[in-house]
């Protein structure tokens, strides 16, 4: 019998929860870290993971869990998906496989799959909010247990997360905060405040401040003053809640800047920060994709790898692919070169969105404003103001957090400003917080605002293009995956409100299934066989097309209204409101996303689910009565 | 003949256009500040306008002016209320009798209103990131006019404006911003940038920094040396863009602070200033109310004085009232005293939500995050994580800016967060800007959302009462205005998603109306003199009383809602698609607020413009074949 190979990552199959890392001594914990890393490496090869931020924040993670007592102490994580090191280690190794897959463990953190996961995220710059209303929470109830939030220096651009911090200065609850400074979000970082911190790294000032410092350790607490004249050879520098450094200014005591890496420091110091009274930031500097050289090289390019051999680190052969962020950002391209009036904003999301070329082509009509939706929907309106035609690039479910910019501040005068929505509907893997399921409700209550679900490239460009000559706020939304390249210099014309009637439909008595942008290739899938029913691309959400829905609504004995969208509000509701207004009355039937949040699966998984896939509609036009095979 | 008396207003008399004004010496700017002043509290003694800001802002307004050439160059008001001086000096002092009211003069800066107006404001926070968007289109464009924003103390803890000065800070647009630091927003102010600039003006270390700021000027251009030299009798201090405050951290030039009530001094500094490279800040402390005695004692009464007598500057005798916010305000501290895990929290408006005698009796379980609504929303959401029961009080409008934090915060993990939402509907004289008529469209959309409307203040209590043992999120909405007081110790029992038959409806083939909220009372008027009409108060928006809208679709020839909410997404949508999902045929005609934005006027003549009043009721009601006499 052959003996049993021994494992890679002995430290780490002894451990299956946070309790039992608190077995290792401290010595231990980098051969643990190191075991750790390997494990992400392997689980991430599979593709589609958040692989680089989670290799840099794998040593704070296991000194805060060696440190706090989770689930009792609250570990918050921003955007959770750096946090692949907390949930291995706290009872999901076995799990691991089944990130982000159907039934499995979601990217980020979720209070419902673990007592661990102390919030529920995805979007960034919400954690010291949270953070701030637990401490609040333990305090009013006369609780005692700790509150540490791992905030990324590209979420504290977000302006919640300085607006927390103003507030969390005033009222100094107890917590820590872990500044997890990579020097980058998904894209390289921007702001001022990045390029403070990184001026605390390399400024003199800030190195000959040790006077300063050692001034005001009388006007510490004693553990603070132990601490003092360890840290010397620990971090660069200490300061006191003075005057020093914006996060002195407001209130806060700040640590740092510390080695990211060094688990025994950061363990030593955050067991010593967590005892003392106020908040305090512990400002730690790491690397994206730290322990994997290639990734180190290239954290954009590691920040959600495609599959990859766990060994040699190489990248299996992709198929090309041509995404809507591409057809969005070559048109945008192209309309610049065009017309001096183009300018393209992003928050933070300039590869997602498909901007990498366009930022290289029109680099004065770009502005990245960091993780800060609202900053870049009210800049653009105040370019809109001043005769640009700005482009505000955006996902969906992030737009949610400029719904009131885009009221008071676009909306009210009629500014010209285009939304290009990006991972429009079901976004899959991602799941419930990613989901861009809401924004056809949100923008439909706008006054004023046009709303257009192009169902191709084509259509893509031909809204841009009169979303340019028409002014005021236009949105064009478009789902995440890939669409047919369209020929360079391509700008077909199309009148906005304009529905395409694509199939039969004139009969009196029959069916009409309305289909809006992604949900017409499922109504094309299941009417294929069936040419009685009437299929229309009702490409225009806002305003609808009122002349050919009038003809169908006194034609059809039903209509069946489809699209990517909650079915509260949406594009459904739009055809009940039109149809109440005009007095016309026939059945309508609303197909899409049901009113839920829907967890991370495949996007066609989720859509069946719904109830709105093509096997779902002729579900429904067999109800109607249609006369409907059995099989698609 | 008697001779014509002299005006008291002889300088201002000469000035219809800020043109007018670079004919003054400028040590005349004094004497036209005074009468500026004098012409406010006349304009403002009818009560309801905004005194206090206007008064404090009324000497860096002129020097703005002076130094400014408006329209060409762009002055942004944050917020807008403190902008009457702007107004008068922009040709609209004959108008300013008409402020706020119907088809008169806004209560904020409108661009629709006058070139001179560069922003359409009245949410907080906003001016910056639409500066940038200005000066990044002026650099664009390849134009060269001066874009100065102002910005209040309390408008700066709004996290927008902190996002927007990172990117400022960052891509180094010119521009001056001068932060009016009147130490309080409406209510005092909080946070720690608050302190900090508490801080700046007494700290010992600042006014000892000279050296610092000598030692400075070699990096300055010369303008600014030379500005130095002068500034030392002007300013407490100047700073280089250093490391010694937040501002100069984040790469502001910061000057300050400075007295903003020295028009000569601050129009000479603006003057130098708007001619450097780059962003500088101009902190200018100003006291709220200058000038009148009383305001500048009690500037949260004078904030929005009621009528006052514009000699004596008392009081005109008011009518004791009850606000809605006093009814809220009321339930929620003795709610307070029964159940300990109730926290309320408010983004700075701690007077308009009722909430002053609850701050004083529950201080522990109190919180004023400032003007950030997103942290008011997702701090609850750790709380509520975390065992408490906390209300968010927030005005309808405001509450849009948290839209994405109730979904991802609080609605994604069913945390139990109560939002009492006040000012939900028309709000009359404060106009587009502030009507609250979309919450019933973005909360439905919510999933797990429940969203009641009560009638009075009985039911208030009922839900929140109810809010309480169902958890989750919930959401109450009611109007501005009054409401009778109910007897303290009051809670009555109220199901959650049950409606209310208070009149007929029971006829088979009659109408019914179905009301929410504020419309009832316009449908109770309606409907006095017809008992054959059926009327239910439809309290509950989420969930529907699906029971009762069954009933009443299977035996009512028509249904009219009515609803304080834009008619795009809000109640009548919503039965529209339940009776969709139950498959009934039923005509319904949805009475609300238009699609598109309302002006300010009275809040009874926004409705009946709107269609939804009484009159407005009663004319559907006859188009639906019933009897109505012709008059109401």
């Amino acid at each position: 019998m052959p003996a049993q190979p021994a494992s890679t990552t002995p430290l780490l199959d002894r451990i299956d929860s946070p309790d039992d890392l608190k077995h290792l001594n401290m010595d231990q914990l980098p051969e643990l870290t190191a075991e750790l890393r390997d494990e992400i490496v392997r689980v991430c090869s599979v593709g589609g993971l958040h692989l680089a931020s989670s290799l840099g924040a794998t040593d704070l993670i296991v000194a805060l869990h060696y440190v706090l007592n989770s689930p009792s102490d609250k570990i918050l994580f921003d955007v959770g998906h750096q946090a692949y090191a907390h949930k291995i280690l706290t009872g999901r190794r076995h799990l691991m496989t089944t990130l982000k897959k159907e039934g499995g463990l979601s990217g980020f953190t979720r209070v419902s799959e673990s007592p661990h996961d102390a919030i529920t995220v995805g979007h960034a710059s919400t954690s010291l909010a949270n953070a701030l209303g637990m401490a609040m929470a333990r305090d009013a109830l006369g609780q005692d247990y700790k509150v540490a939030a791992v905030i990324g220096d590209g979420a504290l651009t977000g302006g919640m997360a300085l607006a927390a911090l103003n507030t969390i200065g005033d009222k100094q609850p107890n917590m820590l905060i872990v500044l997890n400074d990579n020097e980058m979000s998904i894209s390289e970082n921007v702001g001022a405040m990045n390029r403070f911190m990184r001026g605390l790294q390399v400024q003199k000032w800030f190195q000959e401040g040790e006077g300063a410092g050692k001034k005001a350790v009388s006007a510490f607490s004693k553990p603070l003053a132990e601490l003092m004249s360890r840290a010397k050879s620990s971090t660069r520098h200490f300061f006191d809640p003075a005057s020093i450094n914006p996060f002195a200014a407001m209130g806060l005591r700040y640590v740092g800047p510390v080695d990211g890496h060094d688990v025994i420091e950061m363990a030593w110091l955050m067991e010593k920060l967590l005892d003392l009274d106020g908040p305090t930031i512990l400002h730690v500097v790491t690397k994206k994709g730290k322990g994997l050289d290639t990734a180190e090289a290239d954290p954009i390019k590691w920040h959600g790898p495609a599959k990859f051999d766990p060994v040699t680190h190489e990248f299996a052969a992709g198929k090309q692919t041509y995404s809507w962020s591409n057809a969005f950002g070559d048109a945008a391209s192209e309309l610049a070169h065009q017309d001096p009036r183009i300018f393209v904003i992003t928050p933070a999301m300039r590869e997602g969105s498909g901007l990498v070329e366009y930022s290289k082509t029109h680099p004065k009509r770009y502005l990245d404003v960091g993780i800060a939706e609202e900053v870049a929907v009210t800049a653009a309106a105040g370019m809109g103001l001043q005769g640009l035609r700005p482009i505000v690039a955006i996902y969906s479910s992030f737009l949610q957090r400029a719904y009131d910019q885009v009221m008071h501040d676009v909306a009210i005068e009629h500014v010209p400003v285009i939304f290009a929505i990006d991972r429009a509907g079901v976004v899959g893997a991602d799941g419930a917080t990613h989901n861009g399921v809401f924004d056809l409700s949100f923008l439909r209550s706008v006054p004023g605002m046009k709303i257009g679900l192009p169902k191709d490239a084509y259509e893509l460009r031909g809204m841009l293009k009169e979303a340019v000559r028409l002014g005021g706020p236009v949105a064009i939304r478009y789902p995440r995956g890939n669409t047919p390249r369209v020929p360079e210099g391509t700008w077909p014309d199309l009148t906005w409100g304009t529905w395409e009637r694509l199939q039969g439909g004139s009969d009196v008595g029959g069916v009409v299934v309305l289909a809006a942008g992604k949900a017409l290739e499922y109504a094309q899938s299941a009417l294929k066989d069936l040419p009685e029913v009437g299929l229309i691309n009702a490409r225009f959400v806002k305003p609808l097309d009122t002349v050919m829905l009038r003809e169908v609504a006194q034609s059809a004995r039903a209509i069946v209204t489809v699209e990517d969208n909650s079915v509260v509000g949406g594009f459904g509701s739009a055809v009940l409101e039109e149809l109440s207004r005009l007095n016309l009355s026939v059945p309508v039937r609303v197909l899409g996303v049901p009113d839920e949040f829907q967890e991370h699966a495949s996007v066609e998984r989720v859509h069946a689910l719904s109830g709105m896939d093509a096997q779902a509609i002729r579900t429904v036009l067999a109800e109607l009565g249609v006369d409907v095979p059995l099989e698609v």
